[in-house]
C-alpha cells in the first residue's frame, strides 16, 4: 500500500490544498473549496467529492445534507502540485448553497472607478427547500 | 470615484483572493493564482490578467515575460465573495510556464491504495524558447 501520490501534493501550512470543481460535459466551474489529505484520499476512494470545511473545521461530504453529491470523473493536479481540479457530475445540477447551478453568479460590470457585482444567474431551487 | 466593488471582496488575512482563470470558448480551466486589491483593480482597468505572485511577493502582469497575455472577457465573484473567476482569451493558447495549454496536466490514475499522477497533456512550446 503506497500513498506516495498523496505525498506529491504540496499541502499548505494548514495541511490544505485549494480545489476547483468543474462540471464534466459543460466544463462550467461550479465551485471552489479546500481539501486536506484525508478529504482527497476519501474522494479517490469513494469517487465522490469530499472537502474540508475551514469554517466548521471538519470533513465535508459534499451533498450530505442537500443530496447535491458530486460524482468525480477525473482528478487533476497542477504544475506546482498545489492545486487540484475535479471534473464532476453534479447531482441535480445545483452546486451552490444558494440554490444556483454554480457559485460564480456575480458578474463584474462597469469600470475600475465605478464598478459593481451583479447577480446574473437564477436560483434553481429555494435553499429552504434544499436544507430542511 | 467609488471602489466599493473592491471592498465587497473578502480578502484573506494576507490581503489576497484566490483566482481561477478559465478560457472563454473552450471553458478549459487554465490556471490558478492569487490577486491582491491592486492586482484586481489593474485587471479591471487594463482588461488583462494581473496577479500577485506570492513567491516573488509582487504584482505579476501575466505574459510580461512570455508574451502569453490573458485578455479578460468576464470577471465573476462567488457566493462567499472570496473567490474570483476570470474568463480569458489566452494569447498563444499557452497558459502554463511548462509550455502547456493549461496547468492541470497531471491526471490521477489508480486507487487510493496505489495511485499516481500521470502527465497527460503535451508541451506545446519549449519553456526555454518562451523565457529567453
Amino acid at each position: 500500500m503506497t500513498t506516495d501520490w498523496l505525498d506529491k501534493v504540496r499541502w499548505d501550512a494548514n495541511g490544505l490544498v485549494p480545489v476547483i470543481a468543474q462540471e464534466a460535459g459543460s466544463n462550467d466551474v461550479l465551485m471552489f473549496a479546500w481539501m486536506n489529505r484525508e478529504a482527497l484520499r476519501l474522494t479517490v476512494e469513494h469517487r465522490r467529492a469530499v472537502y474540508f470545511s475551514r469554517s466548521r473545521n471538519k470533513l465535508w461530504f459534499k451533498g450530505e445534507e442537500s443530496g447535491h453529491v458530486q460524482h468525480v470523473h477525473e482528478i487533476r493536479l497542477d504544475c506546482d502540485e498545489d492545486v487540484v481540479l475535479l471534473k464532476v457530475e453534479q447531482v441535480s445540477g445545483i452546486a451552490c448553497h444558494t440554490g444556483r447551478h454554480a457559485c460564480f453568479f456575480q458578474k463584474f460590470e462597469g469600470t475600475a472607478e465605478a464598478g459593481e457585482w451583479v447577480t446574473v444567474e437564477p436560483v434553481l431551487k429555494d435553499p429552504d427547500a434544499i436544507y430542511k
